[in-house]
């Protein structure tokens, strides 16, 4: 598998960073990661333009103009041919001369294999435990992933699949995806406030409006519990259903997150067909 | 320079991770920071016994034990040979097969150059600014340094030297150092909770208590502008003094700053004489 870092193609098992990098050193850096189903990258445009929304927001310049970054995309990907796939594009505060002040940063492209989410049917429902954190800058996408990585034993150990964050009782959102209920009269809520608004979260949001009313507003971990169904939206997930939060149990029908996987599905059949 | 990577000490000009390691991915990871005056390491143990505690606290395990990590640590001095410099450990989450489940951890030891403080006098003072922040996880020494650096240029903007982290009104600590004020009356008072204790720190807290009452406690942000001295601790600096913070101008005598600076002198004279 090839790899890009900073201008050169390089096998993957050799692509690196020197130790005085600011993502090793300091954790400082972005990301963002897109699906390539049936060779075609699936919101490609949208995901380029939140990297480098990202790294304007953390002070790092990407050394490519947007043009010029999709055609270096679009040539590791031809390198790599392979029919499906993650890739990732990383930017960190580069090689700093004293640890600390930002330097030049450093830009990698990877690919990462996962399995496609289902095309036709949803994905087996999700326990959830909430847990009072919030991310800083949430609305960057950083790799900041500290708590998220480091709770992991304590989401096996309550049985759980992933954690709901939450702060003060406001639900904001997953570590790697967004949160959604459906009420009892099928209205459609999703954090405002506080979050990173992934993708695939947006383009639910545009895709469901015209059948239910969405709002995007403040919802408390106490009305999540009224909740009549409740999903997570991501890249890698397309639409998961929850089927627990804590100790609620939900319904479980889970009809309108049927419809609205649909939705998606649709969405990025269209794109793979359109290129 | 000599460097050390996961068993072999290499050229720091080809010391590298590689991509797939948990700190470039998902900015996860520990380290500690050392100094070394007339080729001695000072206060060696309690830094090495810091950083298995944070590693430990992150679930992270050293592939050495504490005399096989020391022996190695003079073994890396002895090639680079080098009077005074910094030392470095960092251990990461290592190199994780989906980017996300922690592996065997990546162990870097690496020397960092840096300017002594002054043995006989007080260095400048310093201006600080608060702003509202509390670390993840801040008993760990973590290496997330997102907001302090992310920051920078909000410090330069105010024309000060560094950030006093508080939340809700409690002052907590500075990025990379503590903070502690001298009352009217001559008492010391530092933050107790929500901070990195640090070596500097500990060691100031038992070498003044003989001299000074000391109280380890929680600081309003409010009382710390009936401050009649504040200083910030840290290995590299010993210790600063602060002649402001926010629009707060400090009376700046520093009488109990400057005994207190050459008890810390001192300590790290007999450390330095002991070997």
């Amino acid at each position: 598998m090839w790899a890009f870092v900073n201008g050169e193609f390089v096998p993957e098992e050799k692509a690196s960073l020197l130790i005085g990098d600011l993502a090793i050193q300091r954790g400082y850096g972005v990301f963002d990661f897109f699906k390539v189903l049936d060779f075609v990258p699936v919101f490609l445009n949208e995901h380029i333009d939140r990297f480098y929304f990202s790294a304007e927001e953390m002070r790092l310049k990407v050394a490519y103009s947007k043009p010029e970054l999709r055609k270096i995309i679009f040539e590791l990907l031809d390198r790599n041919n392979v029919r499906e796939t993650g890739v990732r594009l990383t930017l960190t505060g580069g090689y700093s001369p004293d640890g600390y002040q930002l330097s030049n940063p450093n830009l990698i492209i990877s690919l990462r294999s996962f399995t496609p989410p289902p095309k036709n049917e949803l994905a087996k429902a999700i326990k959830l435990i909430t847990y009072e954190h919030q991310r800083q800058l949430p609305h960057v996408k950083t790799i900041d992933y500290l708590m998220a990585i480091w709770l992991q034993p304590i989401v096996r150990q309550f049985g759980a699949d992933d954690i709901l964050y939450h702060q003060n009782g406001i639900a904001t959102e997953c570590p790697r995806s967004n949160f959604f209920i459906v009420t009892s009269n099928n209205k459609i809520i999703t954090p405002a406030k506080n979050i990173l608004k992934g993708i695939i979260r947006n383009k639910l949001i545009d895709a469901a409006i015209s059948k239910y009313p969405v709002e995007e507003r403040e919802l408390s971990t106490e009305e999540i519990k009224t909740a009549k169904e409740a999903f997570i939206t991501s890249t890698t997930k397309n639409i998961l259903p929850v089927y627990q939060i804590d100790e609620c149990i939900l319904p479980g029908e889970n009809k309108v997150i049927t419809q609205l996987y649909q939705l998606i599905v649709q969405l990025q059949f269209k794109q793979t067909q359109k290129v």
